[in-house]
């Protein structure tokens, strides 16, 4: 096709789509940031949300609708909105909540996470919550799309096309403009501090600086995916808000390695997950020194005791974890709310690289399609 | 210890207490019954709830916290509460909600489940959330638990002594009385037409006898089990209150068979899951004849296509799926509504057989423990 051509030609030095896009991270979302962002002044600028923001700031709750990525995106916007802006958050797949008799009030917000902006599931949740008076509004990074047309308004994201099926820069583009909105949305409602506003801004902002400094590990991740690359299973694990990055990283590796890899909340591990554990399992689990940092050791030291290989996600400069885990990842320390910009990027990389050393097709994964328009 | 000596005495004819416990559902779910649903009268009584239900009946909304299995029942309960009672509901896991900064009204219910009632994540989040303001109530199996002790009020699951670590007649009667509050509460909501309250409640009352019809598939079921006891990995699909059981069946799965069995809301599955499909892979799927029907076939039309082994749920006498799915495990007809009651009990006794083919220890899986007491 003519896309196939014009894609062809960009593909530039990389060997493929996908690994492309994870290296251009750092710079689609500062694009995401472009006339949105701006550390010096303290203010998030959403101009595509300036008519509906009272609306927003008097909502009763926000309830947020995807699939696949852009549900991971969704969950860890849930964290982010609960706990700066105080209010309730519902998260829910696109394909579930069109066909039950869901609760939706007129003075509800709902938010459509879509990259193509045509997903069949998610406007066919659209045109549910317009029905019932609710607040529609839309996150996507194609421009014109219908998701884009049937909704009172949104935000693009700033990715640039995606080619790779496994989406990879938009998703952190969605995280990008979630994490803006959760901002914005706090500071309009008063329920985050000028100072904590303030921190979380300028660190916002370093975040593309901090994904360069984590892509320029892209070789010692390759090294690590040759000692994975012929497992059957893996487990994902991860705390708080990094728990959806945990799920997305194995959505990552399951896309595209075809390995069977499962993401859990970490504090559900002892509730059935690690019957799984024995020394053929790797355990990738994201760890940064933040406030569960103990409690995540304590998991680690439980699947070391079972034997299960451990690749973990750390701070940069954390030596407390070099005993323990079989192979380490460093990333740069960042407010815990914007740790998984940060640690989804090694998981990518993790999951990119297994899946070339077993010859799989990357950019066009077996029975995968870039964009579901069919239910 | 005496609780294990107690136990082997009450094994009687079955090779394990699971498979005891698994075949007690007919008559544990009428124990749960008693004295709360009588299908003569057209009312349904939980004692436990009496004085507090007027302020369940002007709740904001209803939160529902629990780990593993019981925040299965939690997920299936969200399905119930929001179609009959129309009321918002948030299920979380118990490490998470207590973890993060939730938003928590005064005029919020917050349902604790767990089957022990000491399940240390779910009671600090109980203590989180009564801290909070918010009307806290439990459900459990074990009389006089922290979890009974500390909640406003609740209902006890008359299950009896569960001794099996993987449950399962205290996730039905879980469900049991989750059902029975949601209808309940639907009644005095007025948000459930008299008509259609009376059929759902005719209807409980007979699911001990049609859950009694499925266990005598038991022989079938362990043929289907050996032909997937070697299976390395499987995925377990449903829709709508369906999906949460898929999560269940695979998580049984996993906990005593240790086999990577994933559960999935079916409409995820183009979204990345049907990249595992190939010839070596069992996929579940529930597909009773509802509203979802033909959605899921044609799922498994897409599995069968990619050559994935289908074990498919189906509703008594549906000659539909025979001819495309391997192996079929029927189940009586329902109100869709009541259908988790009884298509969990055919992947309660699939995961009980392969685990047993396997040679597992299925009353003690390696790793886990009955009551997660410890965080």
């Amino acid at each position: 096709s003519l896309e196939d051509r014009i894609g062809e030609t960009e593909k530039g030095d990389f060997d493929h789509f996908m690994l492309k896009e994870i290296f251009e991270q750092p710079q689609t979302i500062e694009e995401t940031f472009k006339g949105r962002l701006n550390p010096g002044y303290s203010e998030i600028v959403l101009g595509g949300l300036q008519n509906v923001f009272p609306r927003i700031v008097d909502a009763r709750r926000i309830i947020i609708i995807g699939c696949g990525t852009s549900w991971h995106a969704a969950l860890i916007a849930e964290y982010l909105l609960e706990e700066y802006a105080r209010i309730p958050v519902e998260v829910e797949y696109a394909s579930e909540f069109r066909y039950r008799k869901p609760v939706i009030y007129k003075d509800d917000v709902v938010i459509l996470i879509s990259q193509s902006g045509e997903t069949a599931d998610t406007l066919a949740a659209l045109r549910l919550a317009k029905n019932e008076g609710a607040l529609v509004l839309g996150i996507c990074n194609v421009v014109g799309s219908s998701l884009a047309r049937e909704t009172e308004a949104g935000v693009y994201t700033h990715a640039g096309v995606e080619i790779g099926v496994a989406s990879t820069k938009a998703f952190t583009a969605q995280m990008t403009v979630l994490t803006l909105f959760a901002l914005k949305l706090a500071k309009e409602k008063s329920t985050i501090s000028a100072k904590e506003f303030d921190v979380l801004v300028k660190e916002l902002a370093e975040i593309p600086e901090k994904g360069r400094v984590i892509l320029q590990q892209n070789h010692r991740i390759q090294e690590i995916a040759a000692k994975y690359k012929d497992a059957v299973n893996a487990l994902y694990l991860g705390r708080g808000c990094l728990f959806p990055v945990a799920l997305e990283g194995a959505l990552k590796l399951k896309e595209i390695s075809y390995i069977h890899a499962e993401g859990y909340a970490a504090g559900e591990m002892k509730h059935g997950p690690i019957a799984l554990v024995d020394d053929n399992l790797p355990v990738v689990v994201v760890a940064p020194q933040d406030a569960f940092y103990e409690k995540i050791v304590s998991n680690i030291q439980e699947i070391k005791a079972r034997k299960g290989n451990v690749i973990a996600i750390i701070s940069e400069g954390d030596s407390g974890l070099g005993e323990l885990a079989d192979d380490l990842i460093e990333i740069p320390g960042s407010q815990p709310a914007l740790a998984p910009l940060l640690a989804v990027l090694p998981l990518q990389l993790l999951a990119y690289h297994i899946a070339v050393l077993r010859g799989c097709n990357v950019d066009q994964p077996r029975n995968l399609a870039k964009s579901v328009t069919v239910e």
